[in-house]
């Protein structure tokens, strides 16, 4: 027992793992929430380091929940039907080209781990979703890390597309993008996508995870979720963490080819979404005035608090999400360290390989008040 | 896009798959829930097809879920602290040790995943539960599928320790054993189960699956549990989806090693047990009363059930389960679609490699008697 756990450390265990893993750094969330919660109460606290929809889902949402109550010991419908129905009559994607996941995260998870593996490549653009990596690495192919765009470009540190075409050799399987991109808030415009799209040979699948879309404008921004339909190896993700504010259900979603669905099926844990989350979900999706108030109050809080922490001298990255990445220079640790003495969480990028930013949640009106006076309090100390 | 319908396939995706999956069928989930729960309304159907828990969860699960209705658009705890410190307070086992799933059934995939590859062998007993041979089959290792005991054992099919034990080779990195087991609901003593563990080789790791753990009498079944302290090459899984009647919100866990916990974690998706259903089980755990009472209720009509089926000359595979192994013979396919047309669901064994048998959740008395009543309309029209 207690010479058991001297020699049968995680080393040890590490060592007896398939070659993905052996090296492998597990995702960090951020903040023990539960414990910040507790120490400044849940009310006190302004949580601005997960990029969670502030306002919360649709009413209709939860009255679903409550209609499932009864059913709790029934396995959830292993076929999503409602809910892939529902989700075909709102995209116009066929249902047989639509796969729920248990969050995006894990359909980017077994992407990697079904069509990679080892000798193959995974390419993908620096500062893009840390869950890439892990994906690539896990399935034990190589990743392949892609320089973003030049701090100064219009899309600073940006996809940069040209880059990550390059970067296909024949060893690669898959492509990971984001458009708009976690951490940096950035985008690209459709006809670079299009031009990108011919670039790949069409046995690289190219998964473009969308989780920011509907809160993108789309006056600038535009989905690939119609090109799918066009290019068999497009897959693109979708989650219902953001817009719709149900990321404490883990639902997201994403259309390929038929064919790819049939194969991803074949290790898709059957029940692998919650019954109450199907539900809401579905019931989320129909409550479209919703989704459409929220995204106007993130798109206007989005603007004045970008202005407010651009009249305070700070670099703010441009951003089509419900989040921005702020440079805070050199002291961003001692920054982000006073705020959350003050009770306001943001999200340390030391993690992304950007330690003098902070990616900070786009919050309710009051929320964004609250960070920039705690802000100026502390900006104001170091002056 | 029609031209990329024909080009690109199932087939064309999966010999772009990984190895492992290139072969693979995907889990059968039975009978589509959905559409008969809507063909005969949800009330007349009798659902014995799943073994599920038909009396429900303890009303705390229930209170702890609409606590939760406030809180959807938070991401849940990445940590799952407060339920893994229950689960700890009840098993007197370290925090450390402990990993939670969505669903057990995620975790017996993470383990494989990990542990065993391409190279390696699983091992497992013919009739064992029918995500062991998907979960090795999808790492990439060949499966090493163990002969069980013989049909005229005191544990007819029944998983046969000796016979696993022999089956161990160098290549082994794993070995899935269910206590009691599913679909055959047999079971092995525990002292058996200490002899074998003597028997496998240290970097052989046991997989011991005790999703009926709840519903087993204490007297004559014994979990591996405790063992878990001496063998750090022991891991038990457990699941909130059968005893405590949760099985629409995926939870399972298992407890092993710190360091197996450890390396699991660097793949394990952060997010991967929904937020209600964490606050869900937590509650479950709390309500000694509501479990006790749902294992005597079941037990009760186990032995009732078992009976009145053995008096209609079926043979019946003892259980210590919340199911019974029922042979119905050459006319078994045409006796469960006679069933199914009055509304009684049962789960066919084909998939299984049981053609000649059905699965038959236990089921509240006025269930069992609708079944019995439905049964005998059914071998009297055969007779």
């Amino acid at each position: 027992m207690s010479a058991a756990g001297a020699t049968h450390d995680e080393a040890w265990f590490a060592a007896r793992a398939v070659a993905g893993v052996q090296r492998l750094r597990a995702y960090d969330p951020g903040h023990d929430l539960v414990a910040l919660r507790r120490r400044f109460g849940a009310h006190a606290l302004v949580e601005l380091g997960s990029n969670e929809n502030p306002y919360g889902p649709s009413a209709d949402a939860r009255a679903a929940i409550l209609d499932q109550l009864h059913a709790l010991h029934r396995y959830p419908d292993p076929r999503g039907g409602d809910l892939k129905r529902a989700l075909s009559a709102r995209h116009g994607v066929a249902p047989e080209r639509l796969l729920l996941g248990n969050g995006s995260h894990e359909l980017l998870m077994l992407l990697a781990q079904v069509f990679a593996g080892p000798g193959s490549e995974v390419a993908f653009s620096r500062y893009g979703f840390a869950v890439f990596a892990i994906a690539a690495q896990a399935s034990g192919a190589v990743p392949r890390v892609v320089e973003p765009l030049p701090r100064d470009a219009a899309m600073p540190l940006g996809h940069d597309l040209e880059a990550i075409a390059r970067a296909i050799t024949p060893a690669t399987r898959l492509v990971y993008l984001a458009n708009p991109n976690n951490p940096t808030g950035t985008w690209y415009p459709g006809d670079a996508f299009q031009v990108f799209m011919r670039r790949v040979p069409e046995d690289v699948l190219v998964v473009v995870d969308e989780a920011y879309a509907e809160l993108a404008d789309p006056a600038v921004w535009s989905s690939a979720l119609p090109l799918v339909a066009c290019h068999p190896n497009l897959v693109v993700t979708r989650t219902f963490s953001k817009g719709y504010g149900l990321a404490g259900l883990r639902v997201g979603y994403l259309a390929g080819a038929p064919g790819l669905v049939a194969v991803l099926e074949r290790v898709r844990e059957s029940f692998n979404v919650n019954g109450p989350a199907l539900a809401a979900c579905e019931a989320a999706l129909g409550d479209e005035a919703h989704l459409r108030w929220v995204a106007e109050r993130n798109a206007e809080q989005r603007s004045m608090l970008a202005r407010a922490l651009r009249e305070r001298g700070l670099f703010v990255f441009p951003s089509q999400t419900n989040f921005l990445l702020v440079e805070l220079g050199p002291e961003t640790a001692r920054i982000e360290a006073a705020l959350l003495e003050q009770g306001v969480v943001l999200r340390p990028m030391g993690g992304y390989g950007l330690p003098g930013c902070s990616r900070i949640t786009v919050g309710t009106a009051e929320e964004n008040r609250r960070l920039l006076r705690t802000l100026d309090d502390v900006l104001g100390g170091r002056r």
